[in-house]
């Protein structure tokens, strides 16, 4: 037992899912001050219905932070998937499985969505991070491609 | 010029959109004759705002197919991205640069949605068209994860 309860953030945990997302070797470089960009894309994340931040809280502390994303498509049968973004637990609590806890929370609503696919990509030099997702049942079988449009 | 534009699909076009997609090495193996699980998933595509199936035509006839999803998160700075998946083009019609005019008309799309990425996960096992994303502008800087829920 982790101790971690999940739910839906809400905008009082921004700054502290901010904390855990520049508490993070890439986050640190490509995260920035602009705490007003951050907001406004919140809230239009809370405007679709398939697209929510979950937080993992432990004695009024935000010691994780997720975003789940429902997608219904054609694919696979007409397979709806759920994917996962910006995963991140406190630097300090590392070891404690709170990142297991996470995952389990993802695949609990996935399949509450009636989802039949969980999916995420993880930038290639996350090399531990690897071994995680493997052990939790995860395939690397695909790549993934980002196109930079600025 | 391809002479194929390309638009959101109709319910009328979905015959077309699942031909292309069995006309595929990994679709024909994994596409399912339920017609009525295909309609029922491009129904819900069309109560989710963010998330759209789009055809290419060119002469009364569907060449081609994608989906694109909107996806506002809080990553890069906030940044909104957009994700295609489903590539298709009619095996018969293949060199005719029609898939570089379906990645066009995704950026089009994507930069009119505010979005500043554009992502997608391509199955290990297509090797040629590794080459033919990283030509149009994509990094294969992610490692694909997926876990069957069922």
């Amino acid at each position: 037992m982790t101790g971690v309860t999940f739910r839906e953030a809400t905008e009082a945990d921004l700054p502290s899912v901010l904390a855990l997302m520049t508490d993070d070797t890439l986050g640190a470089q490509r995260e920035g001050a602009d705490h007003q960009a951050y907001v406004a894309a919140f809230r239009a994340m809370q405007k679709e219905a398939s697209n929510v931040l979950i937080v993992g809280e432990r004695d009024d502390r935000i010691v994780a932070t997720y975003q789940l994303t429902i997608i219904t498509g054609l694919s696979l049968r007409a397979a709806r998937r759920a994917q996962i973004e910006t995963v991140r637990v406190a630097s300090d609590l590392r070891g404690q499985k709170i990142g297991e806890a996470m995952v389990a929370d993802a695949k609990t609503r996935a399949r509450k969505a009636g989802c039949t696919l969980l999916q995420l990509t993880m930038n290639k030099s996350r090399t531990d991070t690897a071994r995680f997702y493997e052990r939790l049942g995860f395939t690397p079988s695909h790549i993934g491609y980002k196109c930079d449009l600025t």
